[in-house]
């Protein structure tokens, strides 16, 4: 087995693992949504033009309307083509041939007292470079500082199980970087980890890669089961259809993969299952001096050390 | 009086009389949140970074939870500074001193048989170089073909009244390709006029620029009267909430003013008050065939003329 099958082969367990998980948690069942690209032209053709070819498919599962998760999406592709040669220049690695296998997944839980999460792993070679990118980041409404060490806690570990190649202390500084909207002054959420580009020892990169998948469920399950049956007034969920507001922001004005994807023919149903059903956006929206919703402003302003 | 201030004077007159009509229609009143940012600082030391450095102010108004408007924005801006040096590059004119003024409305009605709108006029002009931008469309939810027509008609009327500036023909055109969602395959409505870099004759542009700002009540407010109180099913309020969310992908993915402003330091809450108050996203959806849901888009991916 190739080692990028082996890679494939990780990540389509990962995803059945995770959706048993979440179906357990909520009740719900994912929808199957199957896609196949028609095979690859001959790399001749493709020579002709600048654009990029795509090939490939993927497992697309989305869960609406759950018990637990307004909405979940947990998807694994594996694309293979040509970049764009625009694309191509700013990319590690030779020739415009490329192959890209990984888990994606957001899940936006119904109750504003469970934080949104994120998280993704990925494989990519292009000619001889081949490299492994990823990490996992949460997004509360309200901030449970309990939680947030827990999950911080949960990749740390994978990291220090790893220690070739998961450095913690850069990969969270990342993470913080990233998930940054500059417009608003604000992180995302209170982070987690982000790395990419691994490029060094595969072996070893792909067995930290493995703990950061499976450290998944168990960084995150515990924190729904803590907060599921909190009790909700109408003001906490306007709040958190407001901050769902900033996450729809992040996600069409700067995350990469999404920006990306759209602009380059990716498949929109399965790009955009990260954002959440409901969203609001209201006027200059500023949260009591002192309230809860301001303590978290505070923390998205000023990210802390978990 | 320099021209740049006679085009700010009829700007903020036609905001005036613009929020006038609107209040009047709705019964509500806009909230005026006016804005001032500190002096430029010496040209001097503008030199001495590539980034954009911002002068100016303006009249943001806008109106939440109205009778008949669920978010409306009026706005007003002025503004100068000094460009980043990246965007110098790809606008006409010498130097990198800037000054912008404009209106830019767009107002998002409750009732989904009324349709949102949008119109902008704007003055730009560097160093010896001068320009208008602008144009005004129309996105329903519902496909009314009496309402498409009288909407392009206005601004057929505006053009032909000036036919040394005003090319109906093609500003339609460059509307419908302006406002186009490749990774959606789908126009976000049915167009109007759209232009832009308008920097011959300006005094004869300048009289166009007029005759589409003053066509926006005439155009848009008997469109609101036919329908304001038509009935609304709960299914019509979902297709309207998932039409939404292709509103905001356009604005945050595509649209070039908002995507500018927000990465270069613009007013963050008046670049987005053209964002709905209430959005939803489905996976997938799809609308039946045959219904007026399916209408709709069958027009959006057929751009037609009115």
């Amino acid at each position: 087995m190739r080692f990028f099958e082996r890679c494939e082969a990780y990540f389509t367990d990962l995803q059945d693992r995770i959706i048993a998980s979440l179906e357990a948690l909520d009740g719900g069942r994912f929808l199957h949504d199957d896609w196949q690209r028609p095979p690859l032209p001959a790399a001749s053709s493709v020579a002709d033009h600048d654009g990029p070819v795509l090939g490939g498919g993927g497992r697309t599962r989305v869960l609406e309307g759950g018990r637990i998760f307004e909405k979940a999406g947990v998807n694994f592709s594996s694309v293979r083509g040509y970049f764009s040669r625009e694309f191509a220049a700013t990319m590690p690695g030779d020739g415009r041939y490329f192959e890209a296998s990984g888990v994606s997944l957001v899940l936006h839980p119904r109750n504003p007292h469970v934080p949104t999460v994120h998280m993704n792993v990925r494989r990519l070679s292009r000619g001889d470079t081949g490299w492994f990118g990823g990490g996992a980041d949460l997004t509360p409404y309200y901030l449970d500082e309990g939680s947030a060490r827990d999950f911080h806690a949960a990749y740390k570990a994978a990291c220090a199980a790893h220690p070739k190649v998961g450095d913690y202390a850069a990969m969270k500084q990342t993470c913080d970087e990233y998930f940054f909207l500059p417009h608003r002054g604000e992180a995302r959420g209170i982070g987690g980890i982000f790395f990419d580009h691994l490029s060094d020892a595969p072996e070893d990169t792909f067995a930290f890669v493995r703990a950061v998948g499976d450290a998944f469920v168990p960084s995150y399950v515990p924190i729904v089961e803590r907060f599921q049956d909190a009790p909700v007034t109408e003001a906490e969920r306007e709040w958190q259809l407001i901050r769902r507001g900033r996450y729809v922001e992040f996600n069409l004005v700067h995350d990469r993969g999404t920006t990306f994807g759209l602009k380059t023919g990716g498949r929109t149903e399965s790009i955009l299952m990260s954002l959440p059903n409901a969203v609001a956006w209201r006027y200059d929206h500023q949260p009591e001096a002192g309230s809860r919703e301001a303590e978290l402003v505070e923390v998205l302003r000023n990210p802390r050390e978990w």
